[in-house]
C-alpha cells in the first residue's frame, strides 16, 4: 500500500483525450487535444494527488497497422503486441510533453515519465475463443480470406462496400501488472506515471515465462488493475459524457450523480450498458470497489475536477 | 552517486546485438538475436552489477519511416522524435521480454523495464547547420526535391541508380538525460533499465520547455552521459570487433588491448577512428574517462564478460 497520508488517483484518459473525433490524425491534431488533457491533469496533480495515467491507442494503434500493412511488400509486418508497445512510446512521449509544458509553467520539472507495461492474461480466457474486438483498416472479402489463411486471423464482416472485414482480435481480463514495482516506486517519488498504455501489452505465462499475444486489453479494466494493485483511493474514468445515465437515450433518461456498488451491478445485470462503451467502464469500476477501493468516479475530462469535489459526474461507492 | 557497495555498468548494444546483418527484420529475426544478447547481459547483471543498458534503433525506424512514407496517402506519416519514441516502445518491449526469459530461467522475476527516455541537446549544435546522420528509405531526385521543397527536410545524394537520394538529420550531442531521476530510481531499486533507446529523443528547450526536434542522437554518446550521471564504474560499448584497432586494415595494424586516456585523444586526433564507426565509441570513452569515469571497454557482444575481466576487449582508462 502506498502511504496513507498523500493520496493516490489513477486516471483512464478516453480516446477524446488524445485526438479529436473526426481528427486526420496528423501530429497537431494529436497535441491539440493532449494540451487540453494535460492542463486537467495537471490541475489535480498539484492538488496533491499522486497520479497514475493510463490512456487507449485505438486510432493510432489503427493508423500503424494501415502503414504495416500497405508497405507489407517492402518490408514485414510486425506482430499486434509489438505494435501496441510501439503506440505505448508515441502516446506516452506526446502526453509526456504536453504534461512537462504544463508542469514547467507551475515550476515543476520533469515529473512525468512513461513506463513500457505488460499486462498478464490468463491463457485459457474464454475470450481468446471469440475475438471481438477490431482493429486496423477494411479488407475486402478476397484480402481477409488470405489473411486469414495465412495468418490466421479472425476476419469479421463489419460494414458494406467492397471492403466490409476488418480483423477482430480476443479482449481478455487483465491479471497482473508486470512492472507493478516499477509504477509504485515511481509514483512514491512523485512522479506523473503514464502507465498501461493502450490497455498494456498483453502477456501470458507460458511455463513461467512470458509472452506476447495477440490482443487487446481494455484500457478501464487495466486502469482498475493498476489502482487497486497500488491501493488507490480512487479510480478516475474519464469519458465524453459528464454523467453516466440509465435508460439512456430514452425520454426517460435518468443521469446518475452518486451509486452504490449493489445498484451498479443491478444496472449492469439489467443491460443498462452497452459492451463497447460504458460497460466496461462499469466493470472496472465494479472490480475495483470489489477489489478494497473506496471510489470510482466516471466523468468527462472537463468535469474531472468538479467530480473529484463531489460536483459533477457520476460517483460509485461501495 | 549511486551506492559504492554495489557498481553500476551502463552498455551501449550494438546493432547486431538486435537484428542481424542481412536480415529481413522480421520479428523472428530480431528476437534471435536479442535472446543471444540477452544471455550475455543477463551474465553480468547475475555478477552483481547495476545495469543499464542502452541501444540503438537504426533498422527499426528506417523500416518504420518507409511504412510511413508508403502508406503516405492513407494516414500522414508522424514527425521524426515521434518515431523514434515508438522505436524506443518497440526495441524496449523484445529486450525486455528477452532479458525476462532469460532472467525467469534463473529465478529472478520481472526486473527488466523500459523507460521512455528524452535527451536534452542545444538548440545552436553546430550539428544543426550540417545534418549528416542518413535515415529512412532511398528516394528519387524528384521525390527528393518535393520532400525537400514542402517538408524542408535535407536530401542528399548517397547512392546510384534511379533512387540515390536520402534523408539526412542532424546529430547533435547530448547534453543531458530529463528522465535522470527515475532511471537513477530504478537502477538503485536494482531493476535491469532499458534507456536511451535509439540514443534518446532529442529535445531541446526553448524559454525552459521541451519540444522534440527532427535528429539522432548517437547511443554510445547518449550512454556516456547515462553512465556519467549516474556515476556507473564502467561504460561498456558493444560492437561488432573483440578490439579497437589502429591503422585498421592495413598490414600492420594493431589491435588495443589497454590504453589511457591520453593516448586515446591521441590516436582520435590523428584520424585513426572514423566518425561513422569507431569515432563514436572512442569519443564516448573520451567523455566519459573526462567527466569522472574509471573505466571504458569496447569489444562484441560475445567477449564482454571476458572484456569485464580484463581477458579481452580494448580498455581505455585515465
Amino acid at each position: 500500500m502506498i502511504s496513507t497520508e498523500i493520496q493516490t488517483i489513477v486516471i483512464a484518459l478516453g480516446g477524446n483525450a488524445l485526438s479529436t473525433p473526426h481528427g486526420d490524425g496528423s501530429v497537431d491534431e494529436q497535441r491539440a487535444a493532449i494540451r487540453q488533457s494535460a492542463n486537467e491533469i495537471v490541475k489535480i496533480y498539484k492538488q496533491g494527488w499522486r497520479v497514475v495515467l493510463t490512456h487507449g491507442n485505438g486510432p493510432q494503434i489503427g493508423r500503424l497497422l494501415l502503414q504495416q500493412e500497405h508497405a507489407k511488400g517492402l518490408t514485414p509486418p510486425l506482430p499486434f503486441d509489438i505494435c501496441g508497445a510501439m503506440t505505448q512510446g508515441q502516446i506516452g512521449y506526446l502526453l509526456q510533453l504536453g504534461l512537462q509544458e504544463v508542469l514547467h509553467s507551475d515550476g515543476i520539472e520533469n515529473s512525468a515519465v512513461t513506463l513500457l507495461t505488460q499486462v498478464v492474461v490468463h491463457p485459457k480466457d474464454p475470450a481468446f475463443q471469440n475475438p471481438t474486438k477490431p482493429v486496423g483498416p477494411f479488407y475486402s472479402e478476397v484480402e481477409a480470406n488470405e489473411l486469414h489463411q495465412t495468418k490466421k486471423f479472425s476476419m469479421k464482416k463489419m460494414g458494406t462496400g467492397d471492403r466490409p472485414y476488418r480483423r477482430v482480435v480476443p479482449s481478455p481480463k487483465p491479471l497482473k501488472i508486470v512492472e507493478e514495482a516499477s509504477i509504485r516506486l515511481l509514483v512514491e517519488a512523485g512522479h506523473l506515471v503514464i502507465a498501461c498504455g493502450g490497455g498494456g501489452v498483453p502477456v501470458i505465462c507460458e511455463k513461467g515465462r512470458l509472452r506476447g499475444v495477440e490482443a487487446v486489453i481494455d484500457k478501464d479494466l487495466a486502469a482498475e488493475r493498476m489502482a487497486s494493485m497500488l491501493g488507490a483511493e480512487v479510480l478516475l474514468i474519464l469519458t465524453d459524457v459528464e454523467r453516466v445515465a440509465i435508460r439512456f437515450g430514452k425520454p426517460d433518461q435518468q443521469d446518475l450523480k452518486r451509486i452504490s456498488l449493489s445498484e451498479a451491478k443491478r444496472h449492469m445485470a439489467s443491460g443498462e450498458f452497452p459492451a463497447g462503451s460504458m460497460g466496461p467502464k462499469i466493470e472496472a469500476a465494479i472490480r475495483f470497489l470489489e477489489s478494497g477501493g473506496k471510489r470510482a468516479v466516471i466523468t468527462s475530462l472537463e468535469k474531472a475536477q468538479a467530480a473529484l469535489d463531489a460536483q459533477a459526474g457520476t460517483e460509485i461507492l461501495p
